[in-house]
């Protein structure tokens, strides 16, 4: 195989695919990028196994200016490949690769032999009939994602937790997802197209998630299907495909309180920075706890009793309504569910001392199913 | 003790004393910030046992907005105190300190209780007389710093090479630093007044130095004065004292090679660039070494033959004259030397593959005793 290329493309794209390949993998091939050269263009594949993501390049594209002499495939390390092509001095690279693999790259003086793999011995992505495309809307979708990825727990004992649940509505989507301390529910409208049914729920791995809201421009039109057990996104030159968790994931919906005994509105921007001052001195103590006090008017913060020191801090808020009560929890998950609002006021509705605290816009959204709700436990202190 | 301070002002006269406080040591006193109060301002103290940096905030800063009630001394732990005050949500900080050395921490509604220990207890900074205090020439100090700290020694098995040595000439002074592989030189003119010698020769820790080069503004009148194996630079409301390192500095001025054999001319930062590249194979090897050939008025970087694959370039060079030649060394090595240059051309001098390289300046400088020489010691391949 033989091409030259856009030197600035070419870094972009193998930039792109080679955030799918691990930093540490069992399967040497899977350090390398493969380049598989048609006549229409160069498919770069980078993969750690449970993801894949898949950049074409065409011949048609101007600005590539790509010049193919020869089909072929190959495999070339990752890592070096990536430095070598960011580096080299001209805008203009030509990789040339011989019988035995090993890969030619030069570009002005400079000149590269770097020896390759037959990209025969790379595994096949799995090749899906994709019949039921879904149009994301993209901006919404990555904010979604942003607003729910936090709370997905990171332990492997019960693998279907680490990742993001969606849920298709009829004209809305659903993601879920939690650690069993807390969770984050947020809903988007989505029109579908007359009977698109790819999925009713699956759950997709969150590393896939927040390598997705990374790498997808915003003003790009995004799709997904889905079949067997496999999860593909796609928008512009890029394909991203990815493994679905499997196991059953909890019906969370029963854990959303219903009732209310006491309901306190603040600037979330504002409690976040109080709860992050508390959480100094938290963060010191054997246990992370920070108490929140409502009574009598007065809303007040502290960390008290450790070896360091004590914090309090009466807080500025819209509104506290019905029963006193004292509270505990833990300031990183509730700066966690404050973050994902923004700079709006959000109402705080709690039950006991020992149910969850559950945290939501106080203006409802103008369109229905756009809702972002955080559920929060709190920690029993005595 | 307690006071009122603006909370930038505090802020950064924290974070500037910080830069001195260790992040492992066996003397606890020292993971803390002495703070000093008397009539005239707060004095902040922050040490390693090596250095010790001190900041003066004055009361007749008007910036500082200093209000002191009452004087007295205490040690307060410094990365919390410094998280503290710069998260406190108003510009408007008091500390009041009781008799058992509880600090309380107030700005707004949020109140910190922050348990000290007594000022007394923390070590005693040199109380040294300073007579013959040297004016240095602020920025070129700095470079000069920054043109040979890279030179200096990572080892402890001889503690004076991972100094700079500083030698004071008459009107210039000379910055030499070693790890014996290879060495920098830089000289800076300087005018002395009348028989300033406060010292002939002294190595400083390049801690000291970098702390140093990072913390002094370009505009700042900066001094230096020596006494009893101390050094002390002082600039604005700074000071900071560092031990001095004992022992001979190795004879360096013997090293200089004064005969040449071969003469490269070339662009610093081309050839930079191109050694950079050269590196991308050599880090992959097991020796990290690049070769350089000269010969029939073509100069050409290589690695060759490792695992992974080869590289050659062809480079652009502004001269090349004398014996043909065929040399190796350690690309980090020689980009730290040709960055320290600049944009620039360099001329590099050779004697033989085993003797040292010397890289200056094509350029000879209007002013005397204002060079920069680069040594780098060539590693033996056969």
């Amino acid at each position: 195989m033989k091409f030259t290329i856009n030197r600035t493309i070419f870094t972009q794209q193998i930039n792109n695919v080679q955030r799918a390949i691990p930093s540490k993998t069992t399967i040497n091939i899977l350090y390398g990028i493969k380049l598989a050269v048609s006549e229409q263009g160069i498919t770069l594949i980078g993969s750690d196994a449970d993801i894949s993501i898949e950049s074409f390049i065409a011949t048609s594209d101007d600005i590539a200016k790509l010049n193919i002499e020869k089909t072929g495939e190959i495999v070339l390390p990752a890592r070096l490949l990536s430095e070598i092509v960011k580096k080299l001095p001209t805008d203009e690279v030509e990789i040339d690769v011989d019988e035995r693999f090993t890969a030619t790259i030069t570009s002005g003086n400079a000149e590269f032999q770097i020896i390759g793999i037959n990209g025969n011995e790379y595994p096949r992505l799995p090749e899906i009939d994709i019949e039921n495309q879904i149009v994301l809307p993209t901006l919404t979708f990555k904010k979604m994602i942003n607003q729910t990825i936090f709370a997905a727990s990171n332990q492997e004992s019960r693998p279907v937790l680490t990742g993001i649940h969606l849920v298709l509505g009829e004209n809305f989507l659903t993601a879920v997802a939690t650690d069993s301390h807390r969770l984050s529910q947020r809903q988007i409208p989505l029109q579908l197209e007359k009977e698109q049914t790819c999925f009713e729920a699956i759950t997709i791995p969150k590393k896939t998630m927040s390598e997705l809201a990374k790498i997808v421009p915003d003003e790009s039109e995004l799709t997904m299907s889905v079949a067997n057990q496999q999860i593909i996104f796609h928008f512009d030159q890029i394909t991203i495909y990815s493994r679905l968790l499997e196991g059953n994931y909890p019906a969370t919906d029963r854990l959303i309180p219903t009732t209310t005994e006491t309901e306190l509105v603040v600037n979330a921007s504002d409690f976040l920075q109080a709860i992050d001052r508390a959480s100094l001195l938290s963060h010191e103590g054997k246990n992370n706890i920070v108490h929140l006090e409502i009574d009598n008017n007065k809303v007040e913060l502290s960390v008290k009793g450790n070896e360091i020191g004590n914090v309090a801090e009466e807080i500025n808020y819209e509104s506290a309504d019905g029963e006193a009560l004292k509270i505990s929890f833990n300031p990183d998950y509730m700066k966690d569910a404050l973050r994902s609002f923004g700079d709006i006021l959000v109402k705080i509705q709690f039950n006991s001392p020992v149910r969850p605290m559950l945290l939501s816009s106080l203006e409802k959204n103008e369109s229905a199913h756009n809702e972002l709700i955080q559920l929060l436990t709190p920690v029993r202190t005595h």
